[in-house]
């Protein structure tokens, strides 16, 4: 197994810890997050986690915890959960996030907003001084409407890319919408610019994650670093 | 002809006066804007306007327009418009609005974001001295997060209904999404208000639009009365 992927799972596997039986939990999706299905799959079916439902942030996610017999909940049975376990592709060290890279943001943002608490999982790369400075922010807009909002994003200092299948059409979302990938470069005020954002109508979600989550763990070269707000 | 229709006839056909030929125009939905729909078929079938497409804000204005013979264009085609024409539930005295009854809050918005004016036409019944003293807003959801983004909405103070159908199905949007109306009452401070409701994800739209548009056409027992944004 490659390094990093290495520690993505022990990024996963420690969050799984977190988990007490009863618990409704919030299933992100991506890799890392894929890690973690797996342990809580292994840790129910060994019977060292009992009567935990999931609520999952993806088709694919649902798909891939249907594969390894976790049972699924909805947020219309259980609009509380619990906990949350996803990833990120940017932690800054506020602990906000950028993710999206998935295609799932919006799901995920949802599940993380319901929760009573989150924890984010990620390897040391995934570390930022500043938000942007590594990746794009993806945004979730109404196909009904990208053009313009392209146009705007980019009047916000993001020119984007509408991102692409493999065979060059359009990446569609879980709810049908487009994804833009929009390059800030280094964000200076994240809280602003996500106002900005919402403000404009036909922006569905965006991948800027700002206050809300309060734990991160993350898998390094020295083992795990478990970073806090208080 | 109902008085109040009549109303709506008389502010609708004033609006229309403001069309020039060439324009891309942006066409709301509804009963007060279905007038206006007729009356612009009516002036590009007897020349007095020439050159004008539409961007339709629902499927309903889309077949409205395309049974009245006017040209239909897309945002994709034409990101930018130069006048748009809609109907509003409730106006405030510093042209602040609810829309939403008819569904199309999303796509009206984004129709208002992208015009350089819109003119608002509405009869005197919908005057009001403060923003949900006669009308609830209307809020466009995801149906995955619907459960708990009802209770997040009654946490702000707007107990809310989840619209149905006549059969008694959940309403669905354009978009496929739900709409939730909510009952907030005369709202004191609606900046506020929509500040909270767009920070939740899975609240794709409200039906508050504040400082977006600068005329309003009023059809009363005394005549039209033009409010305008200075």
């Amino acid at each position: 197994m490659e390094e990093k992927e290495r520690l993505k799972q022990l990024a996963a596997e420690s969050a799984v810890d977190f988990i007490r039986s009863g618990m409704v939990i919030g299933l992100g999706t991506g890799s890392t997050a894929f890690f973690a299905i797996k342990k809580i799959a292994h840790q129910l079916h060994n019977n060292i986690l009992k009567n935990v439902v999931a609520v999952p942030s993806s088709l694919a996610t649902e798909r891939e915890a249907l594969r390894f017999g976790i049972p699924l909940t909805t947020l219309d049975e259980h609009p509380a959960i619990d906990l949350t376990i996803d990833g990120a592709d940017e932690v800054d060290p506020g602990l906000n996030l950028i993710k999206g890279r998935g295609g799932a943001l919006l799901r995920e943002k949802i599940l993380i907003q319901a929760s009573r608490r989150t924890i984010i999982i990620v390897d040391e790369s995934k570390l930022s001084s500043r938000l942007g400075a590594s990746s794009p922010v993806p945004v979730e807009v109404l196909p009904f409407a990208w053009k313009p909002t392209a146009l705007f994003l980019t009047s916000l200092g993001g020119p984007n890319i509408h991102r692409l299948m493999p065979d060059g059409r359009p990446f569609l979302t879980d709810q049908g919408n487009f994804i833009l990938d929009c390059n800030f470069g280094p964000i200076e005020e994240p809280v602003h610019l996500a106002l900005k954002m919402k403000e404009r109508a036909g922006i569905v979600e965006h991948g800027m994650f700002l206050g809300l989550v309060s734990d991160v763990i993350v898998a390094g070269q020295n083992g795990i670093n478990h970073l806090k707000i208080k």
